[in-house]
């Protein structure tokens, strides 16, 4: 029975803030028994794929390139995608919901197909980068609804298990 | 030999402001013997073709799905990439500069794509959307330029003269 | 730790020897503890998935469509690549080797590619279609090997294993 | 309006016979003001390109990188996938029909692509490589047709003719 899959995004050169907050969300997701989806590079990607191996759990790389082994260190499955930076509409696609913790315009890519996309769309808007421009944000009209801005790590572990309960209870159905 | 390439990215739902300029951007592409690039949707797409077409010149449609009759009418070649909106990419990556009309959350994910490959950005800043919030913008730290400002038509058709010319220089070289 | 990911590449509708055979190998891949990669289609791919699962085993779904509740129902992470069928690219290079069983014109262009990329390729040369027609051949001169032929079961679980160490070693130098 | 639009695929290694007889197909297309696309490297595409040029025609590189200057020298307009071979999905979608020259590997990998979109196909039967090993052949059971074997190049621009004059006639109503 598939698991439950939560995506984020961030830089491939993260800050110290950014990295520690990463992992931390990566470790929330291995001890839910959820799967953590990333693009399988450095940063940001690299930390909240760390938490996730050193909580037992599952990170999924999707990775940019043809070689299923460079991905980062803590990556358990690889993803190969072998078309490049267009690989970003698959790394959000591939989550339940998407969490964004810093970000430079890599990241602001896979926000518009995040939004594009209809995803639920949780942004660390304590954290500098794209994370803090476009929490509470609309990125247009196409949608009724904001990115939502969560405020410390406490907030967005609330909303990930309040939106893990709805995910669960559709599924049932 | 190849020619001189430029897309043109703006949205699918466009205002009279952006379709006529749209318009006016592609019929000057033709008269020039540029090629013309764009996403082959509606909008400032269709805009951009009309414009290219009307004035004997080429418009290739990068369009998102499998059938290459359904590109908009204005098309002179049509590329059926198959794969969605992922190819907002390939759209970017087939100009030899890049223009911006407009243009909501799949606009900007084609200037993230523009910007990190390091392509030349024109922004018509007087039209409402991407082009008016990021007109002299950066988008990160990537690059030490910005996405160029130009305040109306007259300008861009100056600044699109100056890049061939330099384009120009740099092939025959 | 990476996990070894194993690839299984079959119809979409499949005879009732096909779906036994992929079941197996499934199975097996799980019984392991390897990850198996397939399209997340039916027929061969949910086969073997449901192979995976029953042995407590993993079932990655590399799925052509933007729809992640959309791969077959034994999928246990699902990747929406949302480029169509451009993702049999993907589903190869996702694997540290690949298994042939059975097939149509869709296992053969996933089998092109996985030759291209020099992926070691096992082929059920039992199982009637693309793996019967493929087994020990080469498909162009680009290679100096061939596609290896396995005549059931046992052998293809032994070949697997030999593989399976030869990786390991390989990752523990 | 869009022009009819020929696919040309073969390998990027040609042999003399190869490489003679994909320049007198893109020759053809210029001459009849149609548009050839190909997948911008060098063999069979670059003969055909070499062809379509000489000819005043339009030969489109649907090229695997992301560098627009790397296509072949005698491509008319550079489309820069970005998505390495998955790209061979994209080639022969963009051709109202498809024509094959010889070919390996890569050839038979966007035969199949053809294949199962319900591409006319054509193949020139008296060239060693997938063009003599396919013509007349099925894939599979999921199209009707064959692969139309062509004996020789005025077989082939003859059923080019006709078919494009069928092509002119449903576009027309």
């Amino acid at each position: 029975m598939r698991k439950f899959q939560v995506c984020v995004i961030g830089s491939s050169d993260a800050t110290y803030e950014q990295y520690s907050t990463a992992y931390e969300i990566g470790k929330y997701t291995g001890t839910k028994g959820w799967v953590l989806v990333n693009g399988g590079r450095g940063g940001v990607m690299e930390a909240s794929s760390k938490g996730a191996e050193e909580s037992s759990g599952v990170a999924v790389s999707i990775f940019p390139f043809d070689d299923i082994d460079k991905a980062n260190a803590y990556t358990t499955i690889s993803i190969a995608t072998t078309i490049g930076y267009a690989r970003n509409c698959i790394t959000v696609a591939s989550g339940d919901c998407v969490v964004i913790v810093g970000g430079k315009s890599g990241t602001l890519c896979e926000l518009t197909f995040a939004w594009q996309m209809g995803k639920t769309i949780f942004s660390c808007s304590w954290v500098e980068g794209v994370s803090m421009d476009y929490a509470d944000k609309k990125l247009d009209d196409k949608r009724e609804d904001r990115v939502i801005a969560v405020h410390d790590l406490t907030e967005l572990f609330e909303k990930l298990d309040n939106f893990y309960e709805d995910w669960l209870s559709r599924r049932d159905n």
